[in-house]
């Protein structure tokens, strides 16, 4: 193992310089001696989210990406448009470590973290993409016995935000859910979870064979945004199910307003009298991901009882505090080979995942496609 | 006066027919005798407020609008496109009283009613645009010894939803306000209660005359959307004022989102390092009118931590209970003539509102335009 020989490791790094360029390169790292409280991982396994991609590929044009470096230490550079400069001024000329989560095999333990030399545990907290990387042994998650890396690898962002969906329904006083993007991990997972708690979930998938792959699943609310009666089987699916929440996924173009409408038109079915203001049932669509990266477009034919907003997964950890957390987090590693199992198109090694063919694939955010770096493949 | 004659009187209704078909027309209604706790205003003053056009116009084409009936009876029809149908299919075939607020005189009040007899009072919920109304007790406020209808026809609407912004800021850990279409009757209430209350107000307007009038009344933040540095100056405001929350008007269109975007500029003037989410700085728009009816279209290069929303004053009553609301009301009663002191184009009587060129004007919705109807002028 390359840290008994040389104590240095690899690191996947994105760079923008202020010239306008975007880098990627592998960055040759001291592997650091883990404090009293701390741990080195092994990462054997970290996915590339859509979350991840902000990060490594900001808004660079990668249709003009060029490969360079060599074989062993590939480097890709691409331009990033002049328009999209302003947005990235916080992160210009500083060399970013890249991967939110992650498992691995614990190698190095401090005094106060013997326990978990030589266990398997998955981490979250940015820096992934690499072969070592130190962490608290407050940020471990144990996984289970015989758990490899590649299973535990997705244990925190998909499964804690499938879990928040439900937390966030039950906390807001809403009784049903409707999911977009839903053939996708998180969504299969959140099916799991919604079937297991008898929550109703509304499925909004985006091509036929996505419904078929959910309804395999035990799915019972799915609704195709490519069939031409999209608008009125969402509207019957809302009204049978009660759903006044929504979580989005794909934040561009009119679909969360089409959900607030479907909601909106659901609630008038029962209305006694007429509003000029609309109903007075409160409908929220949270968007958590941004897989079409246009414009969100409102037509506001919903009245004025509604909401749309952001998520993100670590200010709802912190709202519901560190107890509760700590309870969905072991509900994951409990149920991670099940509820939690993650499917992955391939498993490729740091230098691949700089290939520009490789790039391609997993920048196109196709659902149900995702890719796992292993960095200490083929070392 | 008519009432002592015939105990008949007019009301304005707005009805949309099965067949497609918007019909005003002033209707003969016999005025109820009060029960004990009831009294019958005969109305002055009611304002034509944007919040009262969807009930009287609905989705009607008026550029193909036709006027009928008599001078004293006018009666105007207008086709409603059949796409708009269904959003009114709640509505169909009701001749439905119009106009949200008023003031006018107590002539009749029942037993438990008597100390009313003879006020000016001012009343909110709808049927307005009549020469006499029914009025619960409770749903009257009295205006202060002076005030005539004119000055009290507006108490309601414009007063507390200017007072519900500085309310929703405090409550909601804002510590400044953006507000657009900044120069409305709305406008200029919000600038004088921030005023007297220290509180910072990022005023938007739309052209530069409205610009001049805000800085006359002691405005001390405008932006001018006409202007070329317009995002540049909204930024700067937002940043110089922390202001996190907006109300806004407009509705369709960019605005919302360029707020967002500049709060969010603003709040990553002060990051101490990179977040690929965006700030932590929780933004908010709410929406509370449409003065732009077209779709609301946010880009989202404003992180995660932001909400848009609508904003309706009855439920926002609702929710701060019945003590705390009445504090506002009688806020507005003691300030009626200063803080809440409205300006209109012109006063005109229930005929001349159902005028083809008067409704093309109200209909405008230009900011500062604002017709007065007096139902009993030129009786």
């Amino acid at each position: 193992m390359a840290i008994e020989n040389s104590g240095k490791g690899l690191q996947l790094h994105s760079l923008i310089k202020s010239s306008g360029e975007l880098e990627l390169s592998l960055v040759e790292v001291d592997v650091p001696e883990p404090g009293p409280d701390e741990v080195v991982i092994r990462v054997e396994a970290s996915p590339i989210n859509p979350s991840d991609l902000g990060l490594l590929l900001g808004p660079a044009d990668l249709g003009a990406a060029r490969a360079g470096g060599t074989k062993d230490r590939p480097v890709v550079t691409a331009p990033v448009p002049e328009r999209f400069m302003r947005a990235v001024a916080a992160r210009l000329d500083q060399s970013m470590p890249v991967g939110n989560e992650g498992a691995g095999v614990v190698i190095k333990a401090g005094s106060d973290a013997q326990h978990l030399m030589g266990k398997t545990v998955a981490a979250l907290g940015g820096s992934m993409y690499a072969q070592y990387r130190l962490a608290k042994v407050a940020e471990c998650l144990v996984l289970p016995e015989g758990t490899t890396p590649a299973e535990g690898a997705s244990a925190f962002v998909n499964p804690l935000t499938a879990l928040a969906m439900v937390e966030t329904m039950r906390m807001e006083g809403h009784k049903a859910l409707v999911h977009t993007a839903a053939a996708s991990n998180l969504g299969q997972m959140l099916n799991k979870i919604c079937l297991n708690e008898g929550v109703d979930l509304v499925n909004i998938v985006r091509r036929p064979e996505q419904a078929e792959l959910l309804r395999g699943l035990g799915a019972k609310y799915i609704v195709d945004q490519s069939s031409p009666t999209f608008m009125s089987d969402l509207v019957e699916a809302v009204a049978e199910t009660g759903a006044t929440l929504a979580f989005d996924a794909i934040g561009g173009g009119r679909l969360a307003g089409q959900i607030l409408t479907a909601m909106e038109q659901a609630a008038n079915r029962n209305a006694s009298s007429y509003s000029r203001y609309g109903s007075n049932t409160y409908k929220q669509v949270y968007i958590y991901g941004g897989l079409d990266t246009g414009p969100t477009e409102l037509n506001r034919a919903f009245g004025f009882a509604w909401g749309v907003g952001g998520f993100l997964l670590t200010p709802f950890l912190g709202k519901i505090g560190p107890q509760r957390a700590q309870e969905l987090r072991q509900k994951v590693a409990d149920e991670i080979k099940t509820t939690f199992a993650s499917h992955y198109t391939a498993e490729i090694s740091l230098a691949e995942a700089l290939n520009l063919d490789t790039i391609a694939a997993y920048n196109k955010k196709t659902t149900g496609e995702k890719y796992l770096i292993n960095p200490n493949k083929g070392l």
